[in-house]
């Protein structure tokens, strides 16, 4: 009995204040928290550790019986976890839609993790409830620019919704979809009766009611994957998902999407929604809104604009115009952890009509009741960190104007690259950057060997540079396959995206030096093979 | 030009290192961390604060045009956020499945953001994708006990996946009937030729292709409202949702599952899956798993156990046979943000065939190659924080031994709170505690006035305590609404869940305290006003 007591007592210790074997934990917090951690300083990755070498720490599968020191673990991290981590904040890790991070995130992070809201309802999240929705509303009122009255009055309203915060853009994607299916296919009174809707009787008895074969999304070939995943997980099909094909700037084609709307709707094959790219993954591209908002109004389909990457150039009054035409759409999609130098873990999607969630809304008994201000009655997602804090004081601490800054200073970054890669003899500028994604290859015209074929012989020359990149840690560039125009088949390229404000000239002209010397490198080994 | 050089290295500066704006930010990360907040410490919430004037300090829906100071920022958080969160972290607050953490997830946390690794790919997360693997297989050995080839074949292979990491349990729940849903209609070769799958054709082409009118999903009336959600967004519909009455201990009953089963087969309806609960959201309550896994096996449909709040029961020796039957579950939800005590955003889904989630599988060509290590192609999130970091801690610093003590002393206080609540003379213990939560109401029998309807009239007085104990802001109990077979209709009852290993009895006995005194309170002005 006693040692059961002495046992809680030591628990309770773990939950409350730090002891002793936690200086080790505070040392890393520390150093890591100041920069200081002298490898991730200097390189992206550690470049002599193989993804076996890493498995092998972590190798047990067995949760240890006895309880360890946290100062066990402590070591244990820095040297198997921290050390091997990727430095996403390095100026050189230009590969990802991945940043540094302003410093303030950091202890903001910790005062939410202690405070652990679950924004699921309001009874485990008071004040973070108006919070996160006022931060909705900004970035609504970014998008859509409603007058005054309209944040007035259902900013707060909690009867409705004019968006959802979510882990990220998959999500958001996947609601805006979720919601756009649910509208089409409402709950109806026919002759036969009344049918209660999707979401309650399913796909196939919806079709059914609605006379029609089957189910549809369209959007261009650069469209992102969560969108696939969406009509899979939507019961709409992949196949179903239609890829436009795209014009010599990777936009959408309005004619090819009118002649595709036109035999979808022949086939009697409702269009779930229209989806506009306002920074495609791949190549940054942003696909004209206006012309897709008109096509969209006129099919009466619900049309969503992933902005995840693009959606915050809403920000420059210089780049702002080229997602002209985003308030027409019907949602937005926007990534906070991306363009809003957010954390990991923070996705949001805007509704233009704020009755739109209410397709999607439920209730429990326990919680997120129907008159309640619980925010979970239009999400997704259940329980939810409050990383909105995260986003409010972003929003508020770099206002429009630093958002501005970071938008066009990343842009004009890019820019400079594609212009390095231009000038250079050895590379070859795949697309353009119409936001602050470069696509490229290393492509010394006179030195590639005489092969077959000449276009795989590059492809794989790219990839293998890549990878070799890649493993030697000091820069980070990612690669991707593109289907374009101008090339026979699809084409590997180097991928840059310019977010990080740190990331300098010099760091590109490195980058490029660094993948000359593995390229020519590449090319001589094999002259020597063959 | 000058102007925008400067502007450029301001904003380095906020990215880099802290300046001397910071000082109130890490004055808060600091008292908030040593739990010196004064008013947190004592208190719930603000009981001061009605939602209409938090809503004052969120009204404007502009983001500001300038930048504000960091300094200016912590100011309005301390105030405005902080000041009136709820203290989730209380002994007093036993209404929701939240607790306090243990304080070394506070430092962790900060490590973890400045890190910010991105697990969709190894490329931006390199040893944390080993460590999440790690983490998956810890706790698929905790649940499932397959052996130790089983785990070094493919804890690490990158073919297959035997769990997936998430925000929490509700996509947890999803990511299981999904794949239920993909693998019951999965590709097929018939006569007419190749069926793709549901996944690549929608839910129409399937049911079709298979024969069936339509399809189910079957849980207890005491099912998580993510299950619902669920089959919205899987085309499957929420009527298609087959909710079972429960025994008296609030249990699913095997035959009139059978029941429905035998019906439902006879109208040509697909059963994607049976669903067990493992700990009920809302009395803990856990259904005869073995059973419902024999049902399942005899009629070849998955059978899903939600666990996300009582999986971790496991951990203890002396009430991890209440789960017997779980390691014959297809797929298992556990919720690490609830009694891993890991803090918001982290659940689980693990299957026991490691070739499930390929079910699921999904590429792309910038990430997420077929080839590759990345997480991301077996996840229903893209882009995913590195939370399996601090699960791996949780798991490693409290070890079995630590989560059993842990569990032991959840489920021996909602005992001792049960007691109590039996052996007053105003309480009625409405649920007995299988696990830990306990359900009750005030019901001073000899001091209710005669009504017309006393059953509504109780119903009424517990909403009333309740919403009056929570708006008090000293201690916090939840309610909701049972359909239990010894009441006529449905009742609503306080709901307290015991998991927080700093609540006392005293603690418990001051809880019941408040409710006699605000309950008398509450019938005394009702017996003035009539």
């Amino acid at each position: 009995m006693k040692s059961a007591k002495a046992n809680l007592q030591r628990l309770r210790q773990i939950f409350t204040l730090p002891a002793d074997q936690f200086s080790t934990l505070f040392k890393i917090e520390e150093e890591i928290s100041q920069n200081l951690l002298g490898f991730l300083r200097n390189n992206v990755v550690a470049s002599d550790l193989r993804p076996a070498d890493l498995e092998r720490s972590f190798a047990d599968h067995r949760v240890p019986r006895q309880p360890i020191f946290v100062s066990e673990q402590a070591e244990f991290l820095l040297q198997k976890v921290v050390a091997p981590a990727v430095n996403t904040s390095s100026p050189k890790f230009i590969g990802h839609m991945a940043s540094a991070l302003p410093y303030f995130m950091l202890p903001l992070t910790k005062i939410m993790t202690a405070l652990n809201q679950n924004l699921v309802k309001t009874e485990t999240s008071k004040s973070f409830t108006p919070l996160e929705r006022q931060v909705l509303a900004m970035l609504h009122h970014l998008v859509y620019q409603h007058d005054d009255q309209f944040y007035q009055q259902f900013m707060h309203d909690n009867r409705v919704a004019i968006g959802a915060f979510c882990s990220g853009g998959t999500v958001a994607n996947i609601t805006a979809l979720w919601v756009a299916r649910n509208r089409l296919f409402a709950a109806k009174t026919s002759d036969d009766g009344l049918f209660p809707g999707v979401n309650q009787a399913g796909m196939v008895a919806a079709l059914r009611f609605y006379g029609y074969r089957d189910a549809a999304i369209i959007v261009s070939r650069l469209g992102h994957y969560s969108l696939a995943k969406a009509s899979d997980l939507l019961g709409i099909g992949r196949n179903q998902l239609i890829a436009i094909d795209t014009d010599a700037r990777q936009r959408v084609r309005s004619k090819d999407l009118q002649t595709v709307i036109a035999k979808l709707r022949q086939q009697k094959i409702a269009i779930v929604a229209l989806v506009g790219l306002a920074g495609s993954t791949e190549t940054g591209s942003i696909d004209p809104l206006t012309d897709l908002a008109k096509i969209a109004e006129d099919n009466g389909c619900h049309f969503h604009v992933d902005g995840s990457w693009g959606g915050p150039t809403l920000f420059s009054q210089r780049h702002g115009k080229l997602l002209e035409g985003i308030s027409c759409a019907d949602s937005v999609t926007l990534d906070a952890h991306k363009q809003l130098y957010v954390p990991m873990g923070a996705g949001m999607v805007l509704f233009k009509d704020q009755n739109s969630l209410n397709n999607i809304e439920h209730h429990a008994n326990y919680i997120i009741r129907e008159k309640s201000r619980d925010l979970g009655k239009h999400t997704l997602e259940g329980s939810r960190p409050g990383m909105a804090l995260l986003v409010h004081s972003a929003l508020r601490i770099f206002g429009q104007q630093g958002f501005e800054l970071l938008i066009d200073h990343g842009i004009a970054r890019a820019q400079q690259f594609a212009e390095l890669i231009e000038r250079a003899d050895n590379f070859e500028l795949i697309t353009k950057p119409q936001l602050n994604v470069v696509t490229y290859r290393f492509h010394p015209d006179s030195k590639i060997p005489v092969v077959n074929d000449r276009h795989q012989f590059l492809n794989q020359l790219t990839t293998n540079l890549q990878r070799q990149q890649r493993d030697r840690g000091k820069s980070f560039v990612s690669r991707t396959t593109l289907t374009l125009n101008n090339y026979q088949s699809p084409i590997v390229v180097l991928r840059a995206v310019l977010a990080n404000p740190l990331t300098s000239e010099l760091d590109l002209q490195e980058i490029l030096k660094e993948q000359e010397e593995i390229g020519f490198a590449l090319l001589d080994k094999l002259s020597k093979d063959t």
